[in-house]
């Protein structure tokens, strides 16, 4: 038995424990480990040091460096995601549906949790404890597999965890972090069926097109965003203005963000110069089609590989379509089924968008940026699905559950 | 561009048209095609008969050959099926939630079709029918992909429905055929990511397992059933031995039959001999543990692999176990997490079978038999799925659809 086949055998063990856990004394390891987190910040910031002082002397700097650092803000956002978790519904061993038969068989499908839950992340330490809180509130265990830059960080998180759940008398392996951070690990880890119940990549979309190509867990794919914003000929450009503004510039790192600008032709000489303009005032790149380097001074023109391009970043593409059937189009030829929005006064269009455009979430009239657990009512978020099994969009503690049957009879058989 | 693609491309056109299809016009294409099925038995019977007369002639025989054969009953069965399907309830376009959030922004959550369902099958020509009737009625087009031998059987079949499609003005690609049935069109089906939003394969566990492997698509996984039976020592044997035999022998070749009985050890002198006796006068060959060799005359020895098999066949494995900790255990090790039962009369032993073991449908003093979408009401069936994402258990048309957040603002932007 390997060593990640041993942590899954530990994790599979926990979880039936875990499985009957009381609200209540789930909500306590919750409390108790935002409480550890901060008691014991000191040793995670002296882990985080190492981690990140090791980064730079491998020549790692700019984003990855900040999203590797953690400090006392940071680490009190940690604490209080644990906290906000305990707050939430608890999602399992809710009576889905019961339906008595003729025969006098009494079918319950109740809510229950998935098992065991992997986590394959990059250098984010706090994936380490939003994971975690997630995953025992809807009764999992979780085996994390974070980056080898964050190593140092992710085991002193865990090992606060675990010494929380030691104290309580639960098993340490409902949370474990996969010590060896090398790629056969990584690998190994998307072939752990029988032992794991599913696999979540939380990353980059390089990461999870890995995982999706090498894994024979079932996954949950998270998070790429190629959202575009049409708008139709009879937008109200009062709202257009600033939704487009809003969702490109507001916090363009994120996956909810609008990469894709894509504009009727009646509104080539109102509205196109004028986003135009307001976006470069805000230092977007514009990458254009012909007709929107022609009426936007400053924009450049677009490669083909723009239009299919996440940039995470202040550029834009942007496209003149001629009506809302070769917006839909285009969309469906580009989206990553993540965010899409339509702005529009016509209903029918509006209508029409919600249903053609083939997306997570589709919007009329409103920002993408709003793809997002918190924003969208639902509480802490595990990720964004961009797929269509299981879960699609924010998925929180309900998308970390399945439901099992259970048949109560008195001899019953089938005739 | 492959074929496979231009087929893929195709399906995805056909489900946006799909996507929206009112009930009425869906229910009387299946409508349709059951009449067809019927009124063109002639043509269909003669491919089937060149598809049996080339694997009788390529040395298959035994139940295979049963499989792969039609006749005028089963092409009933066929035609029944597309009606049953016809009668069920739409599950498109049902409003799952409904929020409003203070800054007005509506989101609803809408249950809406997968898009393209691909399917991948062995030789039977019926899951030709039964899978374009569900994918329809939910408003996906699918993609089938079915064993060489049949063929013939299947070309003429999809031939008759894109004709019904063709002569109700709707895409044929609503239901397609591959017809190169090489191994290297089911590799590359496994891969079609971009095209099929699901692939779920249908046929023994070599085919699932082989999917699951190498699938790049998300995969259901369905059908492969270990399933137990454990006998408590406070069992009502009036009870436990018609369920037993019912779970074994009512049909055997089935995913939910019993496979493999636990027994309670203060049962070894009673029960044990009884139900022993009582399989082998159905001519069922039990293996079984030391004890269970002593006490049935005629038992086999088990080997380590026995715990591990489904037989789909009149054999099954038996075990004395000390108690219900070890009936646990050894499920939790040996399930395929399809059907598990226990009888008894004790609750509390009951309540913690239904918690400990991880499977779809776990029983309590009924017969596994019962797991299957027309038993437990649900109505036909595309599979039972025996894992945790998405759908667990029998899947029915919901299964087929996923959701979509529709989003409804008026300007609003994310602070």
């Amino acid at each position: 038995m390997t060593i990640l086949q041993e942590m899954g055998k530990q994790a599979k063990e926990a979880a039936i424990l875990l499985a009957t856990l009381p609200t209540k004394t789930k909500n306590t390891v919750l409390q108790k480990a935002a409480d550890a987190l901060l008691q014991q910040k000191q040793t995670i910031l002296t882990e985080n040091e190492k981690d990140v002082t090791a980064a730079m002397a491998a020549g790692i700097k700019g984003a990855f460096i900040d999203r590797l650092t953690l400090d006392e803000k940071r680490l009190n956002e940690m604490a209080n995601g644990l906290q906000e978790v305990a707050t939430l519904v608890d999602p399992v061993g809710k009576l889905q549906s019961i339906n008595t038969l003729e025969n006098g068989l009494i079918i319950k499908q109740m809510s229950v949790p998935m098992g065991v839950i992997g986590i394959i992340f990059e250098a984010r330490p706090n994936v380490t404890a939003d994971a975690f809180g997630l995953c025992f509130k809807a009764g999992n265990a979780v085996l994390l597999r974070g980056g080898k830059e964050a190593i140092a960080t992710n085991k002193a998180i865990v090992s606060v965890f675990q010494n929380v759940l030691a104290e309580m008398d639960l098993p340490k392996a409902a949370v474990q972090i996969v010590q060896d951070t090398s790629r056969e690990s990584a690998n190994e880890m998307m072939r752990l069926q029988g032992y794991l119940d599913v696999l979540i990549p939380r990353g980059g979309a390089g990461l999870i097109q890995t995982v999706v190509q090498n894994s024979t867990v079932p996954v949950i794919q998270t998070g790429v965003g190629n959202c575009h914003i049409y708008v139709d000929e009879s937008a109200d450009l009062e709202k257009a203005i600033p939704i487009v503004m809003n969702a490109k510039t507001q916090r363009p790192g994120v996956c909810n963000a609008c990469e894709s600008l894509l504009i009727h032709e009646s509104l080539k000489d109102s509205f196109l110069p004028m986003i135009g303009e307001a976006l470069q005032q805000k230092q977007v790149e514009i990458r254009g089609d012909e007709t929107v380097c022609e009426k936007v001074v400053g924009a450049v023109k677009a490669t083909p590989q723009d239009w299919e391009t996440e940039y995470a970043d202040y550029i834009i593409s942007a496209k003149v379509v001629k009506n809302i059937d070769e917006a839909i189009a285009h969309i469906r030829k580009y989206s990553t089924g993540h965010s899409e929005a339509i702005v529009t006064e016509n209903k029918e269009n509006a209508e029409r968008f919600l249903q053609q455009v083939d997306a997570a979430a589709v919007y009329v009239n409103a920002s993408t940026r709003f793809t997002d657990g918190g924003q969208s009512g639902l509480g802490a978020e595990i990720g964004i699905s961009t797929q269509k099994l299981h879960a699609r969009g924010p998925m929180g503690l309900k998308a970390l559950t399945t439901t099992k049957y259970m048949i109560y009879g008195d001899g019953q058989i089938r005739i």
